[in-house]
């Protein structure tokens, strides 16, 4: 740039402020004061209320010692405070680590301990995991307990409630926006599908622009929103919607227990126009449908990810009106990164094919930057010919700030500039690109790449199997060689042999692609739901060894 | 921020990339290929193809020796190139000065002067102008003449065309995408409504954060909007649509003349979903209804702005199937910064009060950060009262660089730290502004406000105005007081007196509200159809003086 654009030109506080969904918040209680912005059963906040009871809660932290940069964590389900927590932490200078409420004690402990944690805020159904962890952590935290209605009364973790806390904030104290646009905003700890957890530690700007990504790709901005929350905000700050609400004045829609009753009965109580789920949450409301259900006449939208969603599934639940969009990303930069945007031309090309295209990971939103699929180590783009694999690589504003306290892994998943998925993908002649494994879940194969998936993919078409999967196990000859672990469906189950499996898939995949063993056994996931196939690989690799000598 | 949520957790290009437009068009041409992207008459381009347009068109550039930070002029109407150069200059690391087409020669040399143009792209509509404008500049410019179909064969200005232009654009170098998103990607001059034209330097940021919001208030999301160029692009380069409709792959229909029967024919014709314009433009609208015009099924929205568009007009427009939005915000901050969001309460409230309401220029946008009406020496907000006025100021990303070689006036509007819109306002209890005047427009009589803009709105009521004009002119006792310029409908000139006019709105206002002088003549606007009332009070002062002696 030469010099006449950037002399006296200089950024100055009329024309540059940080990025940060805190502002948002301010903005909603503005425009919308009269709106509803969260519901719970009978409870109802308006924006107005929402935004004071936020910042009541940040300058209660800040009356209780919390400084800029301090870890704020909270271990809640899908309450109203959950939601007030995501901005009322943050306003506070804290950073927000939502724990995963699936997790166990010592898992808790390790968060606690790691994260440094200063303070916790504990939904009451929470109350025995919160205190074995605290107590595991050996940590000297403040607990604040929420207590609500509709779970039964627990002993308290800490020594004030939640309620008692916002009510002694002093009022005046100012909030504290942040300083800077790369300050942490929250932290969020992944299992990952290997090793240890990590944190996860996201910015201001991040959280900013994928908020506002988010309204645009769930066209949050249609009216006004009435969003239920079926997606954990302890998955990536719900993906961020909680902040995308604000910039909206949207309504939230608490939802304690993610089963199909309750959310039927939610999207007919509350107008419920748009949420999110795993296809384990699609699959549940299609086989939950009430009796009494009529489609209605304009679709409810509903984002799903975590998997692909099988073609059955999405056409069912369409047939119940829902429209599903396939999304796509990742803890490490802000949720959802990819979607499966719908083409009109897709319409034209039958059911099967649409089906099969939405069940897509697709095309990076309008703030996901840059994204590739492509030789991890040259970082060369695969062919557009959907068939060679590579890692799916992004460049942009939504990748995290890293991991904390750890360098080593923060450098690797950034190496070449890139942010590294660990999801091993193709890409479509149309650009869109299709998740084939995770990259330590790949089965090499006599040379050739067999993709776990696909071969899973093949077991769920058989009507006997309820859940596969399918991992590597070592094999004299080839190297590697794929093994199908499976759940067969209750009436199935003693009827089928590992032979009858063999050739089933024989008849729809390539010899090298064929599982070689098959074992008939339940299969474990994680708190997360996730399927961690270093661990299957190894349970696996031992059954096989000892039935082999 | 305490080091652990700052230490090893450093920007890298994984994570953080410069914000700016340009990345929108890639993206367009990746996700929407086939998609319409630019009509105009019988031309079409694919996505696809446009960008590969604003491709060859910076390449162009760059073979012809622009470098990063030059500056590139346009002087055309809303013609396809014109949308190409609002991406093909700053990806050829040129700064785009769109320059008004209602200007003169003069006023056009002193802009490619001041801008220090290297190359200017002329529409041969304006070759003429151009050609003398040139000359006056005593510059050595490139000029490259756009040649097109539906205009009359001009001499060329420069010794090259546009398609020849692109034919010879080297593929072998790099497109240049900013470097930092602080880096200038456009130059807009403003009348403004006092003094000499001043160069508002646009940033990359800023650009891009107004072309999300835009897609946000403007409902771009929803399906594929056919957006109709009637505003012109030299405006705040479109109000930065040009970018957003690459954020969801929307159409554009060109409009070289923006009158009735070409809108409505291109309402009919492409299925037209949005478009924006002064209320003139509205006003025109209503008068040239085709006779068998059929209210359209979906409303055509359409945002408005230039000046409070009056009660009648949105009622008639409303009528015709337009749904209203009105906007507000200035060249000095990347296009519109407000919008008179539309509440639900306002529904059960009657037409009068509903309208009355959507007259005003509202509340800030989403990525528009904070407004305040204050005292513009102490800062301090104006009570929320309808009454009080103060001064429009912002504090966000919308906010220009600054004034091009100006560093004194670039001081002044931001002074304080806010940006300092110059618009004197009422901040009403509900959190919605409302102009009264330009600062330096304020009447002030007898030591108090007198809102020019006021008495105007009491003068459109009276069935014989057409156009209204009110300002200060001295007067011993009082300081200032209101004199009136009229310009009455044609039936009506020669029957109305002064006294009239001041009777009538002595029945309507208090007072020293009310015009001590009247005088009937012709009201003179600028090529940006703005009246600049420090040239009206000096003609008027002289007038007054005349008859007083």
């Amino acid at each position: 740039m030469t010099s006449k654009f950037s002399q006296d030109l200089d950024q100055n506080p009329g024309n540059h402020q940080p990025l940060t969904p805190l502002g948002l918040l301010d903005r909603a209680a503005d425009v919308y004061p009269d709106r509803i912005a969260v519901i719970h059963g009978e409870r109802r906040h308006t924006w107005a209320e929402y935004a004071q009871r936020c910042r009541r809660l940040a300058r209660a932290l800040i009356g209780a010692g919390i400084r800029r940069g301090d870890t704020v964590a909270i271990l809640a389900a899908n309450i109203p405070e959950m939601l007030e927590a995501q901005f009322g932490v943050p306003l506070s200078g804290a950073v927000i680590n939502s724990i995963n409420i699936r997790l166990d004690a010592p898992a808790i402990a390790f968060i606690l301990q790691h994260s440094e944690t200063r303070l916790l805020l504990v939904d009451q159904q929470f109350a025995d995991v919160a205190r074995q962890a605290v107590k595991l952590s050996g940590l000297q935290l403040d607990v604040v307990d929420i207590r609500a209605a509709d779970v039964p009364d627990a002993e308290p973790v800490g020594v004030i409630e939640y309620e008692s806390f916002l009510a002694q904030a002093p009022t005046d104290v100012a909030l504290r926006y942040p300083e800077d646009e790369w300050d942490a905003i929250a932290l969020n700890y992944t299992s990952g599908t290997t090793g240890n957890p990590k944190g996860v530690v996201y910015h201001h700007r991040g959280a900013y622009l994928n908020a506002l990504g988010t309204t645009l790709y769930a066209r949050l901005n249609a009216g006004t929103p009435v969003y239920l929350w079926t997606l954990p905000l302890f998955h990536c700050n719900g993906w961020c919607y909680a902040w995308a609400l604000a910039a909206v004045g949207g309504t939230s829609v608490c939802l304690r227990k993610v089963v199909p009753d309750e959310i039927y009965a939610a999207i007919r109580q509350y107008g419920v126009t748009h949420f999110c789920g795993a296809p384990a949450v699609l699959s549940a409301l299609v086989m939950g449908k009430p009796k009494d259900w009529v489609r209605p006449e304009t679709p409810i939208w509903v984002a799903c990810a975590g998997a692909s969603p099988p073609v059955t599934v999405i056409a069912q639940t369409e047939a119940l009106g829902f429209e599903v969009l396939h999304v796509y990303g990742m803890t490490e930069a802000h949720g959802v990164n990819t979607t499966c945007v719908v083409q009109d031309a897709w319409a034209a090309m039958g059911d099967d094919e649409r089906l099969r295209r939405m069940g897509r990971q697709g095309v990076r939103t309008a703030v996901a930057g840059d994204m590739i699929v492509a030789d991890p180590s040259t970082l060369q783009p695969v062919a557009r010919d959907g068939k060679t694999i590579g890692e799916v690589l992004f460049r942009g504003n939504l990748g995290m700030k890293g991991y904390l306290k750890n360098a080593e892994a923060t450098r690797e998943v950034f190496h070449g500039g890139w942010m590294h998925s660990g999801d091993l993908a193709v890409m479509h002649e149309d650009g869109y690109i299709e998740i084939k494994d995770r990259s330590k879940d790949i089965i090499i194969s006599g040379g050739e790449n067999v993709s776990s998936i696909e071969v899973e993919e093949v077991l769920f078409t058989h009507p006997a199997v309820f859940q596969a999967a399918v991992v590597a196990v070592p094999d004299e000859k080839w190297g590697e060689v794929p093994c199908a672990v499976l759940e067969l469906h209750p009436p199935y189950v003693g009827t089928l042999t590992a032979d009858d499996i063999i050739q089933f898939c024989r008849a729809r995949l390539p010899g090298f692609k064929t599982p070689k063993h098959v074992i008939f056994e339940p299969i474990v996931r994680t708190a997360t739901g996730k399927l961690q196939k270093f661990k299957l690989r190894d349970h696996v690799a031992e059954i096989i060894a000892k039935r082999e000598h």
